[in-house]
C-alpha cells in the first residue's frame, strides 16, 4: 500500500449494514471504494450506485465472484456484512485472507470467534498469520456496548468482583425477520415453544461478548448460563409493522451469565428487546456496572443505535485492522476505535502504519 | 523476559500514588516488584513496607540512585509516580530508557506530551525507539476520563460534529495544597488574582486531552483556550481541611475549548472542582456528549474517583506497554485498559507477548 494512495477497500454485503458501509466510506477521505460483493445473484452486474439507491451511477458494477474481484480490484481491506456465523462467513474470509486483504467483519460471531467456534477460530488465525494479514470482528453488540466499553471502563480499577451491563432497546423500527427471531406478537406459550424449537433467538453475542470480557481481564470464567424470557405486555403497543395486545409478547427478555468454577456470577449480561418500550415507561440505555474497586457505573440514554453505530464501527477500524499485528484480533487486542473525521491514512499513520502489506 | 518468570516492575514515588501502586503491584499474579525509588533523601535506604506502611518488611530497601537500582534489579518495566511535567520528570525517564526499561507514567504532561513539549516529546520518542521499549502516560485525568472514553465512544460514531465532556469531582478530601491550587477560601478578586499569578492553577491536562481527541479523530484543531472562573459558595460549605462562607470561593471552574481554524469550537472539557458540591446540590459525576451521527450520551455518577483509578490504569497498563511497539505511546495508541483479574504473564501473552525485550 503507498502511504499516498488512497485505502483500497471492497465491501461484502448489500443488504442495509453493507449499502450503510458504501455510503460511508465513499464519504470519508483516504478510502477508495473499489468493489462491492453480493450474494444476491440478481444484484449482480448492475451499477452500485443503482441497486444501493444512492441516486448516482459509480461506474463499478456489483460482482459475485470475489476471487475475481479481488485480483482486479486489489484491495487493501475488505469490510464484510453477509451474515452472522463464522461458519457462514468462513469461504468469503477464506479468500479475502487468501488474497491477502485485511478483514473487519461485522458477522457477530467474528466479534470474538474463539466462543463458539475455536477449531474455525484457529484456523483462521492460523491464515491470517501466514498471510500476514489481520482479521477483526465488530459491531455495536457484541463488539462495543456489552464488552470493549466494559472492558475499557475496567482499566480504572484496581479490583473487580461482578460485572452487570444492560443495554436495553426499542425493536420498533425493524421488519418482520426481526419480530419473528424476538417473538414480538406471541403469546407466552407460543415463546417458550418458540424458543424451544429454535425460532426464537434472542440476541445473538452472548458467548462473544463474555469471553471478551473473560479473556480480557483474566476472569476464570467457566460456564455461561443464557436465558430468554417473554416480555409480556400490559399495554397495548405498536410498531411499524406489527400491533400488539395486552397478554401478548412484546419481545424477548436475553440475559447471559458467566460463572466461574465455584458457581459465582462473575458477568451479568443483560438485553430485553421489545417494540414500543417507551409504552410502559421502559427507557431504552446502555448501563455498565462494575463492582469493585473503585465501583464504576456508566449510563448512555438512550442506547448507542445499532444500526448506524455498527456501520461506523466498520469503517472506523479500518485503520486499526491495517495497522496491527497478523492474525484472527478482537477488539480488546487493538487500539480503541475512534471516529474517522479525518484522513484515514492520516489515522493509520497514527497508528504505526500498514503491517501487513 | 522468561515467559514464565514473573514481570519484573520498579516503581519511581514514594508519595500517595507510589504507595497505592506498590499495594497493588503486590497483590497482583505475575508481577514481581523488584525496587522502589524515591526523589525524597530521607526515605532512602529505610524497608519499602515500613516506609509506606505496609505492614510487613519486604527486605527491599528504598533507593535513591535509579541507574544502580535499575543495574542492579533488571527490571521489565517502571511505573513513574513522581511528577506532573515531562521536564521534571525526564532525567528518571530517560534513565529508564536508556536501562531499556519500558514505562508507565501518570505524569499528566505524559498522557499526550506532544501537546506541550513537542521537541522533548520527540526526543523522547526517539530514545525509546532506539532503545527498543514504549513509554505510555496514564491517569484517570487526563489519560482516560476526558480523553480515551470520549475516543472510544467516538468509535461508534459515523460523524462527529462536536464533543462536550464535563467532570465533576468533589475536592474534600484533599489536602492544603490542592485547596490552594483550586483557590478554595479565597474572595473572587483574590481568586482573579491567583489565577494570574499562577498560583490557582485549575486542572492540569487539558492540553493533552484535547490534543489526543484531535489526534485520534483526526479534527484539525488549531487553538485551545482555558478558563479558569471561581466558584463562588452561597451555602457554607465545609472539607476536611477548610471551611468556607457564602461568598467564598469553593473552587475553579476550569474550562478548555478546542477550536478549528474556522473559530468552530469542536471539543469543550469542563473541570469545575470544589469542595462538597452536595451542598449546593451538585451531583458528581464523568458526561460525555458528542454531538454528531449517532448523538451520543454516557454519564458516570459519582465520578471515577481520581486516585484510586489513577493507581489501578498505572498498573493495569503494564501488560499493554510491553506489548506495544517501542516509542512514546499514548492511551489511545495501545489496546484498551483493562483490569488486571487473573495473571499479569496472561494478559501480556494475549496481547502478543512481550515485544521490547
Amino acid at each position: 500500500m503507498s502511504e499516498l494512495a488512497p485505502i483500497r477497500v471492497v465491501v461484502l454485503g448489500t443488504g442495509a449494514m453493507g449499502e450503510g458501509i458504501v455510503r460511508l466510506v465513499l464519504s470519508k477521505s483516504g478510502l477508495a471504494l473499489v468493489g462491492v460483493h453480493a450474494r444476491r445473484a440478481e444484484r449482480v452486474g448492475r451499477d452500485v450506485g443503482e441497486v444501493l439507491g444512492l441516486g448516482e451511477q459509480l461506474g463499478l458494477p456489483v460482482t459475485g465472484e470475489l476471487g475475481t474481484l479481488l485480483a482486479s480490484a486489489r484491495p487493501d481491506v475488505a469490510i464484510h456484512a453477509t451474515c452472522s456465523t463464522i461458519a457462514d462467513a468462513w469461504p468469503e474470509i477464506e479468500t479475502l485472507v487468501g488474497h491477502g486483504v485485511a478483514v473487519v467483519s461485522i458477522a457477530e460471531e467474528l466479534a470474538f470467534p474463539a466462543a463458539r467456534a475455536p477449531a474455525l477460530a484457529a484456523r483462521l488465525d492460523a491464515l491470517a498469520c501466514e498471510r500476514g494479514v489481520a482479521v477483526l470482528g465488530t459491531g455495536v453488540n457484541p463488539g462495543l456496548v456489552l464488552d470493549l466499553l466494559v472492558i475499557a471502563l475496567s482499566g480504572a480499577c484496581q479490583r473487580v468482583e461482578s460485572i452487570t451491563a444492560t443495554r436495553v432497546n426499542d425493536l420498533s423500527p425493524y421488519g418482520p425477520t426481526v419480530m419473528r427471531s424476538q417473538g414480538v406478537g406471541l403469546d407466552p406459550g407460543e415463546f417458550e415453544r418458540a424458543v424451544a424449537s429454535g425460532e426464537v433467538v434472542g440476541h445473538i453475542g452472548f458467548p462473544e461478548s463474555i469471553a471478551a470480557i473473560a479473556a480480557a481481564l483474566g476472569l476464570a470464567i467457566t460456564r455461561v448460563e443464557e436465558t430468554r424470557a417473554p416480555i409480556v405486555t400490559t399495554v397495548p403497543r405498536r410498531a411499524r409493522f406489527r400491533r400488539i395486545t395486552p397478554g401478548q409478547v412484546a419481545g424477548c427478555s436475553h440475559t447471559a451469565v458467566g460463572f466461574d468454577a465455584h458457581g459465582r456470577a462473575l458477568v451479568r449480561l443483560v438485553h430485553p428487546q421489545q417494540i414500543e418500550p417507551a409504552a410502559e415507561g421502559i427507557v431504552t440505555r446502555d448501563e455498565l456496572v462494575i463492582e469493585g474497586v473503585p465501583r464504576i457505573a456508566f449510563t448512555g440514554s438512550p442506547e448507542i443505535p445499532g444500526g448506524v453505530a455498527t456501520i461506523a464501527l466498520a469503517v472506523n477500524l479500518i485503520p486499526h485492522v491495517l495497522a496491527c499485528r497478523p492474525g484472527l484480533r478482537s477488539a480488546a487486542e487493538v487500539p480503541v476505535p475512534a471516529a474517522l473525521v479525518g484522513d484515514a491514512r492520516t489515522a493509520l499513520a497514527r497508528l504505526g502504519g500498514p503491517r501487513g502489506g
